[in-house]
């Protein structure tokens, strides 16, 4: 039984040839992938062992199976990095070293921001701290997405894709943890206002203020972090 | 068809049952799960459908499947990011964009690791060093691993797991193309030379020169790629 369940070249296998399928076919994100049944009958493999391909892929975002729809070709396909769908919970050390690694991260990356961000770049920066501002009030995991999508979009706008990934990868599996720090993270004004000082040192095209503004608000962030868990 | 293709919630339930069995039963990386009979058996789901989920969790490093042997917890399960196991093909912007992301992130790792490189890790980066030091007339996959392994080492060195993770992720995905950097980048004495004096100022406990040796390493690194790809 175990050795039916590790068959490991032909799922191994036919993921590959999905994948080639994809790739020659030039397909993007997005674009519909054959149905399932034209998927097992071109690669002469039963549902149950395409299915298990297919998972495979979709676990890692490289194809997404929308219920009743069909089968397309996932957003995450062409990232070097991504965060793990498996992760689950974030032990008081991890938290500390994730917002170390983004101390480390995002303050250089705030500062090519500023040298390179583009007017488009600078419009959805301040659409995403508009939108936050209207939910300071509101429920925490609005504000929390809101205020994740300014660090997000901070790390688009410094146009390098690797590094991108790798800070939406860091506060993907920050998420939860980032409602508990918003709710430990006293002023919720405070945190807005400095998205804004940031936001405004990129309009300035002033690197090396975003640098700083971001780690002094990391800083921020962390020493509320560690005051609670002493 | 695709109704029975997409199938979400079972599939996802399944994977979430097997994550809370490792994680509830205290299973660490290495630890045997039971059998895919007991497994099927517990979460009462047919052989096909349970292959679907452990195929996902095969796909992320949660779970490892030897061929004849059985079914293990896997060496990523804890981690927060992982390399995409779908990435492919390196383009030349990418190649770039993902040097660039290493030239920020690992020359302050590798003043962290001087400034807290324990005895061991000096040993372990002395013995990888050596290893690299043989190879320099061998084969290119060998000296490959062998200089992949020093940065992987100087990360460890540095005691941030998650920024470990984040490294280990880029070489990972870099790894064909090293082979490639490797042949372009004519001198391999002088990439050996450069990780040693990286190390010498680990060793002296010297952040500031560590940093700016690993940054120049890096640096040279992407001339010889420009170069070529101009």
């Amino acid at each position: 039984m175990a050795q039916d369940v590790a068959r490991p070249s032909l799922s191994d296998a036919l993921t590959e040839r999905v994948l080639e399928l994809i790739r020659s076919g030039g397909l993007r994100p997005g674009d519909r992938l054959p149905s399932a049944r034209e998927l097992s009958e071109r690669f002469a493999v039963t549902t149950p062992t395409l299915r298990e391909a297919l998972r495979r892929l979709e676990a890692t975002g490289a194809v997404q199976m929308r219920h009743g729809s069909g089968i397309y070709v996932g957003a995450d396909l062409e990232r070097v990095v991504i965060p793990n769908p498996n992760f689950r919970e974030l032990q008081s050390d991890q938290l500390l070293q994730l917002l170390d690694a983004r101390l480390l991260i995002e303050p250089p990356v705030a500062a090519m921001a500023a040298r390179r961000a583009d007017p488009s770049d600078l419009a959805t920066l301040r659409t995403v701290l508009d939108q936050a501002g209207c939910h300071l009030d509101g429920a925490d995991a609005e504000l929390d997405k809101a205020n994740m999508s300014f660090h997000r979009a901070t790390a688009k706008a410094a146009g390098n894709e690797v590094l991108s990934e790798v800070i939406d990868s860091l506060l993907s599996v920050h998420a939860a943890e980032q409602r508990e720090i918003l709710r430990i993270f006293d002023d919720r004004a405070r945190d807005h206002d400095e998205h804004r000082a940031i936001l405004g040192a990129i309009e300035a095209g002033d690197a090396e203020r975003a640098e700083e503004l971001m780690r002094s608000h990391l800083l921020d962030v962390k020493s509320v972090i560690e005051a609670r868990l002493a």
